[in-house]
């Protein structure tokens, strides 16, 4: 694996979950292939979960860590080419991430979507600036229109619990307070599509994904006939792609409730996080036994450590071909 | 050990306070305990000997490290059970703690408290729920009503430095600008009434300290009284616990002066720092040699490490029964 | 080695450079000398380079490493002797820094000049008391008159590409928007009258350079004079040392261009990075084959493993003189 941006750099999904789920068994048996290699983590936004399993996943692997908060501990970036700098940035991502290539043997970067110019955010310049100019491997710490680890983690978890060979899997819109990227349902929707299930996605009008992502999924504006005979519940707000990072909605009857979760055939809930109680859901879902939250979570580990593990070995390959 | 949050945690102090003299004599006999797991460390609230002891004790013991500010790193927590989340926390502590369980072996945790609610704070309302959700043991790094790795660090200083058998032990408040929490003459309270020492706490009127924390303390507002025979001065500020969270006085006459050390019986100077110098102590006191505050702040190194090593030997015993 | 705090305490400069560029070829040759060791980063101001550079170099050590913003992850430090500490600081650096000692084998300290007080910055007085108080190594990271990492990294970057036994260097003063300190420049001329080139500063009138760091460079106000037959030329902007940290010219003529290049002996372009693109120097000098910042950025790593390990080395022979 060259970099981790999306599902395109997965050569073979399939065998990637089966690798995570492996890990969760044997968490350190790959322990000596990070030696003597240095991962950064570069964080443009706020992270709890990324921040951590990423972190535990590569000192798993016997990685060491750099981690940068780069607003609060560097300084602004630029990120367009012929740039004047006479403002408030003081370097160039000409610079920025080649220096830190020359340090860093693997670069995470997360950086969040502006949400009001969505040519400029599904462009993902920054991401596709680190990727040309830093020289190393990059994995996307979510980007702004995907968040690749996160769904890897969904389908990983997915694996671990489904009771039927192809399960109904259903992408809730549900209501918010502030406006949020695409990122976790567009990445959710291009793995889903890419995966062995019967993939469908209900939302209020106005809130339909990029059709890139979208892709071949069912889609309907009818959420209680989305439910019925689910398998898994997957909820998240998002943000209007078409009126660009607008919220049109903040109907409370799309909250997921246990009289919807009712309807399905005894359904997991799942939810990236950070979740809004009694916004998004209800506390009754959370704390149920169905609600597999938590456990998702923890999955974030072995999908970073997977990807990271093929990352390496590419590495590896290349430095020493005569190994393989 | 389960957690460490008081000093009821601690199964047998007097051998704590022996095995963190040892760690001070060979730091590294214990390095392979540690292997494979990680402890977190969380900060609500700003940190300098305890972020830098507690990493420094984890690494002496091959423990790996995640350090995060929970506000500048993550984003606002919820603590309220049936909160509607429609405000300005983005995450409940009954995701964020089983969260990072996930993630981190050990956790540690400092909270200071809002001193504005005093029935809140002496619930202890954030250390409890993340004992309650994190399913992991957690390290209090001082929370609203204690500080305990930093009285076991005072007990060790004590036991380092006596010349008695008994030694006379004294808690002195003293003037500040600010209004401070009591958790430091709490939690010093609870662990020298807990050991074999002669113990006084002085301070103005209306300043006692709860009475579950001063126990059978002698108590006196009489400073000059307190301080005659005194092997150890203990110098503290805190605010009033009857007037709760309020500053009654700043009386510069309660300041630890040269004049006022005389009295004692060439007591050792202790504080746990930071301290406001010539508001709380004088110079010439801090710059004594009686002075023994920079030796006390080292101690905290071996106080954490005999912590985490009676914490990792409950998990190692847990994980590998066959091993004990 | 003692401390890195200048040219001064580089036994021999040669030595050091070759070491670094023995590094450069087997990075991890000496990763087991900072074992149960570790380093402390204490950051007063933002630092890209420094703070990833130096952490590879640690790690490529086998330091531990324990990375602290003093402003955010602590709080406000009091450095005046007898200062009554009643106002915003909390703690006095007289205890600050032997803490940190207490925990930390080697500290790294990044410290700016305020650019107001002349005296007051070039006193180095938050260094000196780092130095005077810690008990420890001190390593600057950028103190406010030099960055001696940053000049030992750029006369290794100078060994490395020059291609005549005593290259001429040029250290050309460029605009820029903000006032900014003349450590870099002050460092670098130190350096560079310590070590065998035909060394130029060129600048405006009034942006002089303090005498004892100019020393007898030839200094010229005509730049493209001082860009004949050069071979390397080093662009920096500073304010100026007379007019205490006043910006006197923006003056554009000054920008380093491909046709003042054109006047050099094919010289390679250095600068130690952050650099406002088309504002100190053109995008066409910086995307030429002849720039070598990324390079030059990327020596910063062998420039701070080797000050490490010069100064662990003193560390093991201090304790255990047997071995030698």
């Amino acid at each position: 694996m060259q970099h981790f941006l999306s599902v395109k750099d997965a050569i073979d999904v399939q065998a990637l979950v089966k690798e995570a789920l492996l890990y969760k068994k044997t968490p350190y048996a790959d322990k000596h292939i990070g030696k003597n290699r240095t991962m950064g983590l570069l964080f443009f936004n706020s992270s709890l979960r990324t921040r951590l399993s990423t972190q535990r996943a590569a000192q798993n692997l016997g990685l060491e860590l750099i981690v940068m908060n780069v607003g609060q501990d560097g300084w602004g970036l630029e990120f367009e080419d012929g740039a004047i700098m006479d403002g408030n940035k003081a370097e160039h991502i000409r610079e920025a991430a080649p220096v830190v290539g020359q340090y860093c043997d693997i670069v995470g970067i997360r950086s969040f979507p502006g949400l009001l110019d969505r040519e400029e955010d599904y462009s993902e310049n920054v991401l596709n600036q680190f990727v040309k100019h830093t020289g190393r491997p990059i994995v996307s710490l979510e980007s702004a229109t995907r968040h690749p680890l996160q769904s890897l983690t969904d389908l990983i978890t997915i694996e671990e619990l489904k009771t039927k060979p192809r399960p109904k899997v259903v992408l809730s819109w549900a209501p918010h307070v502030k406006a949020l990227p695409q990122a976790v349902p567009n990445s959710f929707a291009e793995w889903m599509n890419a995966a062995d299930v019967d993939f469908v996605i209900t939302h209020p009008e106005g809130y339909e994904l990029a059709p890139e992502f979208a892709g071949n999924a069912k889609v309907t504006h009818n959420q209680e006939e989305a439910f019925k005979d689910a398998d898994f519940i997957y909820a998240k707000n998002w943000s209007s792609y078409n009126e660009y990072g607008k919220i049109l909605s903040q109907d409370p009857s799309w909250k997921i409730t246990t009289e919807k979760m009712a309807l399905t055939d005894n359904a997991k809930f799942m939810h990236c996080l950070p979740v809004r109680r009694n916004v998004v859901v209800d506390d009754a879902v959370l704390d149920s036994p169905n609600s597999v939250v938590i456990q998702q979570a923890g999955n974030r580990v072995w999908a970073a450590q997977v990807v990271l593990k093929q990352i390496l070995l590419k590495i590896i390959r290349e430095e020493s071909p005569y190994l393989f």
